[in-house]
């Protein structure tokens, strides 16, 4: 079995001497060069562009402003499948090119030149001419009756407001001696930063257009370059090459419309759009700021009477994933401690800044540090062991979630905590750090997360897979869920090798997906690659495993029944006796006289299930209180992803969701001018990701139980390592200097204020 | 229908505007360029290549010679299916690179540089050193006991000899009153001239080489590289992108081997070769020239008794295609005039000459310079019309060849043959055309063939198809069968929307090939490409078809019989009314909640059936008798290819093959210095192909019967146009002049020797 091996990346020889190919490597030379023009207020109305000076310049191919959009077909970038549904479809508010102005860094012109300086000194020359408007940068200031209003369809600057009720909340908090414990906790706008910025190209082949493009899903890229440029979409093919890292960012059409509109009215010629890493900042997504207020109502015994949760969430300008990703937070919260009386409303709120978009955790890291920032005051202030009190209370073992169907099959967060406990050696360490004075104090803590996997049965989950076997009994398999970075092709090659019977390097994994005839899949999201992709791996791998053992049945004499293939061998199940390889009879069958058959399976599944995966993080830090500065000491992470197929590449997955999470604890914010709605510090010198340089050795452990529902035993991996590490590290903190940060990150100017107002310093 | 129409080709425009992708377009300027060392000698050793010099040009990567290739994995090139059978695979004869020299341009070493100067510049640097041996370049002086030998395996230069008999000649000649006509008769060697000239480029992917081929034939390219290299075929990957002609020169594996080991050899690097033109002339392949002695046997009254064939075959140094081209000349005489007592030789001979492969006809031209020249002198001894006496004997209907099982549907030849006279007006000008004096005189003259489809029973014929659905009702077709600038994929895109039930628009052909996807499919010869593609796309489209209206079934309550797809719209048949737009269909068969399913469908379709296709040529010239000059002034070609797919396309088709075939008749010849072998005019300026400024207009006139084997009544027609051209001008020349030019071309320069001989000059 190759399931459960650390066999090595299918990818790894090609990446690591630098030959495998990103989207930038396929452009011919001949692309002309595109470049956007972001507009530089943060609300208002263009009037006027001029463009007459940058035509001028040298090498300049055309200029197209919002004015020359003339078919205005509005249309959603949330990477989720299509619906059927008007009701239940994204929402359709972007156009190619905008004269409304809702955001410092919208698109309102596009320069097309043969190089990029000429296109860098045409968008320097082009003058704008402004109806500026007021705008607002706050959720709750947005929501005001006089705030600036962005969409008019949207009253309140409110895209969506859900809400969910269960039990009695106001008579609940009546019952005497309950202890309120409130608090209002913020997380930032941060953004992906995957290695390689967003890209894509355009060209058109007859009168259909060909769009090359960094994204993590091309089926979903296709449908909607169809629906904003009004085209069938039959007429659009996208072929996704390797991708240096997605994370969200891709998860929504970002440019691939207006590069495709620009290559088509210019006739079809080949066009790049290579978006600087300061545009990728501003005007790719960022994740939704999340302010939350919370209160719960508890027993001096630590179990909850009453609670309630309300979300703001920061969308920005336009809609994207829309409401999707807080209300995904806020329906964590009466999953993960189930509570009688629960009070949960979510708000999804337009302001004047970027798109918040799909990044990974998809609203549960901005949730899990609202719940488990929140569950740590709880503990203190109930002066309850915060390990105890969670155990108390988490989600237990049957407990089924009435929406999804998930269940909680197995003891997994106690299994997980105490792996984690053990590794940091958490007990002997929380007391030690107990009552600590001095200037440098050492703090441990831990915070507790559960993510889904997939996303049935909000929306549509199927999986398409293709298998072609050679003459030699190697294989090739086709899939539309895509190899971003994550080894998903690792992996579906040990899936199909096992299920099919062959060694792994029989399997090659077409990793470049092209839409003309890369079977159906919508693509990377949702943690849901293995899952899904597990499902129709299995059963096409099994039919293509059946005609082959009903043509070795014409080769052989023997029944289906009574041969197998084992390790690339036709084997004969009484005796076990090797008949013929896979090659031969593989070659037998294409080249036969008698009766050709080139062996080939494709199949759809559709998944109606859904797996809860669990997991925690356990931190320990120093904290200089006069310096305000805290050094990560030791970091645990331990996931429930169920079975993992490939130990090394889960690892590798939590190394670096891990990272992530340190920086969202830690650093990363992306900051704006009050004045002007500009981004301060969208670039990597100003804006602080995490680095190699700034963690300690990052350990990840791992709970197996098999998720039931799953063709492989595996669940959602891909996200979860993100979920809790920053709320683990504020707990830690909090342990070592005695104050709740709420405001996520912890930086040194947070936590400054923090001590001043607690007189500490 | 579609089918029968003259719909625009499919890749018309972009080839018009020039954005189609060829090999080279798709190659990035990291290539490194290979180019080859050709032998400077007919036969012999090498003992020593001094690369020293060489490998001190700036920019030169590496240089390998013969010498280093270590392993010997001797490969075949002929494009044809792989045989299970050893017996029937293809002379596995070649080597990367090689060290006995047997021809003027083999290929004993390669340089690799940065650039294409560098390479050059090493190419003259490289000093060679050879042991000579004595060379042979006339087919009947290689059969003798003292000739050299180039092969050891083969004795008296052999490479086959087989045998037709029938009847008892020896006992048929004794007849009394029968009239002997015997003549020899010699066709030259001639060269494809493609636009592209080959080329091809390899790069590795992870320990896979992917080559990117000008070829015509990809899965074969694929399977013979893995020869070449040891490898498992699964390991290689080829690609073939649009091709600029091929006519059978690109139906060899050229350089794919040497290109995909210079690649492995340099750690995977993209390596590019690029054959130069005067190289494509002579280390390419050429039409086999043939050397046939025909004896017949008549009696007055223009019946056969008596037949007798001899045919040498000039295979050059290599067995490439081998014996088949040949035997499948010789295998036309006994058919196209049965005559119950027959003996028939064909021999194909080694010479140290360039390498004899596939090219446009097969063989048949060259049978038909013989049968048809010679026909015209059993006409003219006989003093019968050399219509009459055509239609006495040909093929009568009802005829089966028993090997084939071909058979004779129709009165076809008497249809051809009528339709042509009256075009050309043939019966008035040949009356008027006898008899004459004076310098100027005209002729007109005919030449009749026959083609089989496809190459069953002599091999394997399989076809396979993939169709993908889209959400607007389009789909993408693969196919193995290849494009190579004919109109395939036109032709395929009609047959498809017939039989789904789409407007051609909606098919998109998957034109590039890429065997790591593709369906298996042994590609573009003889002249199968319609022939077995329709199978299986017939086959496919009704299976998609099936799969569609089952889903419709789910949608609508209507069993599948009682609906059709109509123009793209499925229909309740009861009241032909519109349910739903096929578009509509298969959006909510893939974005169903409850079904959700990717339509596709993929099929195999064994051939076991082969035609006969069939045709004629008229041709008037006038000979200049004191220049020796020919002038064609009109010429007309009758095909019964069976039912049109596209009567555009098909015309476009025979004008091409009627150029080849003028130039056949009257220009082309490539010619060898005795002395050293070396070929004097491989160059398009010394080589002269006819073009359209030796043109008159091009007729092109069909009868279509249609063909009861076939899918869709179609049968070979890409090849036949050049089969009885050259012969039907050598008997328009016969009748202006008087003689017979029994050596093809009919050049001044042979038609000067003739006359003297004759004493008309």
């Amino acid at each position: 079995m190759l399931v459960g091996k650390k066999v090595p990346r299918v990818d790894a020889y090609d990446k690591v001497i630098g030959r495998t190919k990103y989207t930038d490597d396929l452009c011919d030379k001949s692309a002309y060069i595109a470049r956007i023009l972001h507009a530089e207020i943060a609300h208002g109305k263009v009037t006027a562009i001029h463009t007459a000076e940058a035509e001028k310049i040298p090498g300049v191919v055309k200029i197209f402003t919002c004015f020359d959009v003339e078919e205005k077909h509005y249309f959603p970038t949330a990477g989720h499948p299509w619906s059927l549904d008007p009701s239940h479809q994204d929402v359709a508010d972007r156009l190619i090119l905008t004269e409304h102005v809702r955001f410092y860094g919208d698109d309102i012109a596009a320069v097309v030149a043969e190089n990029e300086v000429a296109a860098a000194q045409a968008l320097r020359a082009i003058q704008v001419e402004y109806e500026e408007y007021p705008f607002v940068m706050d959720v709750q200031e947005a929501m005001k009756d006089d705030a600036p209003q962005l969409h008019e369809e949207y009253p309140h600057n409110i895209l969506k407001h859900t809400t969910i009720r269960k039990g009695n909340y106001e008579e609940a908090i009546q019952e005497p001696g309950l202890i309120k414990v409130e608090g209002w906790y913020d997380t930032p706008t941060v953004q992906h930063c995957h290695i390689e910025n967003f890209i894509c190209t355009a060209e058109m082949e007859g009168d259909r257009i060909k769009v090359v493009s960094s994204t993590q899903i091309p089926h979903i890229v296709r449908r909607v370059i169809g629906q904003a440029l009004g085209m069938d979409w039959g007429k659009i093919r996208v072929i996704k090459p390797y991708i240096g890292g997605g994370f969200g960012n891709k998860q929504d059409v970002l440019y691939e419309p207006l590069c495709a509109w620009l290559c088509w009215k210019l006739g079809g010629h080949l066009v790049k759009l290579d978006v600087p890493r300061e545009e990728t900042f501003v005007s790719n997504r960022v994740r939704h700021a999340i302010r939350s207020h919370i209160i719960s109502w508890v027993r001096p015994d630590g179990t909850f009477a009453a609670r309630k949760l309300e979300a703001f969430s920061d969308q920005g300008a336009y809609a994207s994933h829309g409401h999707s990703i807080c209300a995904k937070g806020v329906g964590a919260f009466p999953q993960l401690y189930p509570c009688d009386n629960v009070e949960a409303d979510a708000y999804t709120i337009f302001t004047n800044k970027p798109v918040g978009g799909a990044m990974r955790g998809y609203g549960i890291p901005q949730a899990m540090w609202a719940v488990e920032c929140h569950t740590e005051e709880i503990a203190a202030k109930l002066k309850m062991d915060p390990i105890q009190f969670r155990l108390k209370n988490l989600m237990p073992v049957g407990y089924v979630d009435p929406f999804s169907k998930n269940e909680m099959y197995y003891d997994t967060f106690r299994q997980c905590m105490e792996k984690g406990m053990a590794a940091i050696d958490y007990e002997r360490k929380y007391k030690e750090y107990q009552n600590q004075t001095g200037d440098i104090r050492r703090g441990i803590g831990m915070a507790v997360f559960w993510y889904n996997t997939a996303v049935w049965p909000i929306s549509l989950e199927s999986s398409s897979c293709r298998m072609v076997l050679n003459q030699d009994g190697s294989l090739q398999v086709q899939l539309g869920e895509t190899e971003i970075g994550q080894g998903a092709d690792t992996a579906y090659a040990q899936m199909t090798a096992d299920v099919l019977g062959v060694p792994l390097e029989a399997v090659h994994v077409v990793s470049c997906q092209d839409t003309d005839v890369t079977p159906f899949g919508t693509g990377a999201y949702a943690s849901r690659q293995t899952y899904t992709a597990g499902f129709s791996i299995r059963q096409t791998a099994l039919l293509l495993k059946e005609r082959i053992l009903k043509y070795a049945q014409e080769l052989t004499r023997m029944a289906p029944y009574n041969l197998d293939i084992v390790d690339g061998k036709i084997i004969r199940k009484t005796d076990n006796r090797e008949l013929m390889t896979l090659g031969e009879l593989s070659a037998a069958a294409l080249y036969s006289l008698e009766h050709s058959q080139h062996l080939s399976a494709e199949s759809t599944y559709q998944i109606k299930s859904n797996a809860y995966s669990f997991g925690c993080t356990f931190a320990e830090v120093e904290v200089d209180i006069p310096m305000c500065k805290v050094k990560l000491l030791d970091i645990v992470n331990v996931h429930d992803a169920g079975t993992l197929i490939n130990p090394a590449l889960a690892e590798a997955q939590v190394h670096g969701g891990m990272s992530m999470g340190i920086g969202y604890g830690l650093s990363e914010r992306l900051l704006f001018d009050p004045k002007t709605g500009r981004a301060f510090n969208n670039n990597l010198l100003d804006y602080k990701i995490s680095t190699f340089m700034d963690h300690p050795r990052l350990k990840a452990l791992f709970v197996e139980n098999p998720e039931p529902t799953s063709a492989f035993g595996t669940k959602a991996l891909g996200e979860p390592p993100t979920c809790s590490v920053a709320p683990a590290i504020r707990n830690a903190v909090y342990q070592a200097s005695g104050v709740f940060i709420n405001d996520a990150p912890v930086t040194p100017h947070n936590l400054f204020r923090k001590l001043k107002e607690e007189g500490l310093l």
